[in-house]
């Protein structure tokens, strides 16, 4: 049994989400948002919400305890200082996963939207339907925390498809 | 007194230096490069490079002990592509001081060359040059050694200014 822990990075809202897959089977166990937004009365300083990123990150493979971990891969940011916001928030992120001993995997829209709904060129409604149909879920979760549902079942499928190729050569 | 770690992230280089602030009297303590670069036979993932990026910069601030941390805020990325792997280093940097309680302060290219060669439209090997005449060097350190050593000069000034104005205020 493995435990996946997707993380969907944002610079103002990280989606998380939490699956376990067990051979072909895959059970929900948690996801939500993590919000580095602050107040009007009490902006945060970009280092208190980088720090907040981590040590959320961190919270959730304490919590968790998750064997591995997937992240969406940034191919076409839309401008330079999108890009330079997003990269911190990933840059936080991803030093949590490798700093805790987790084998870190990306994927790109493209890989995930095709290992959830079976095509690249699926929209964000399609991937949420099929994360909430493929993890049985009473009601669609909020729209980072999918997408971060998305990552981890995408990871679990090339898992899977890792375990078939093992079968096959047997 | 005070110890001041400033940083110049990079994606293959994380420059860093450290200087010792005493009132007006600034003293050289380190600086040097963080190499992420790996090898053509090994080369390294995305997050063994942040993590490497972050572990480093924990072991300064383990064995130096800075008290303050200033780092290059980046305004104009050349393309998002640089941006988002530039934001990657960066955030792994900046984790590793605001996870230490170091009160984190940014700085533009701008702010840097105004404060150490005095005009905001100084080029590199003029910052260079006031570096080592500043810290008394013997020698002229590796280019992205010096700009973080910038940084930290950047920052006492600032210091020092507030310890001016506080005077002027009694």
């Amino acid at each position: 049994m493995s435990v996946i822990l997707g993380i969907d990075p944002g610079s103002r809202l990280t989606g998380y989400g939490i699956i376990q897959q067990q051979g072909r089977h895959l059970h929900y166990v948690a996801s939500g948002c993590i919000r580095v937004t602050g107040t009007v009365a009490a902006p945060l300083s970009l280092a208190e919400k980088l720090k907040r990123i981590h040590n959320s990150v961190v919270e959730l493979i304490t919590q968790f305890q998750p064997d591995q971990f997937a992240i969406e891969q940034v191919f076409m940011a839309r401008n330079p200082d999108s890009a330079l916001k997003l990269g911190q928030a990933r840059g936080a992120a991803m030093v949590a996963a490798a700093c805790h001993e987790l084998p870190v995997a990306e994927y790109s829209a493209r890989q995930i939207k095709q290992a959830v709904v079976g095509t690249g060129a699926a929209d964000k409604a399609q991937v949420q339907h099929m994360v909430v149909a493929l993890l049985k879920l009473s009601r669609t979760p909020q729209a980072d925390a999918a997408d971060a549902l998305a990552v981890a079942l995408c990871h679990a499928h090339s898992n899977e498809n890792l375990i078939k190729m093992a079968g096959r050569r047997r």
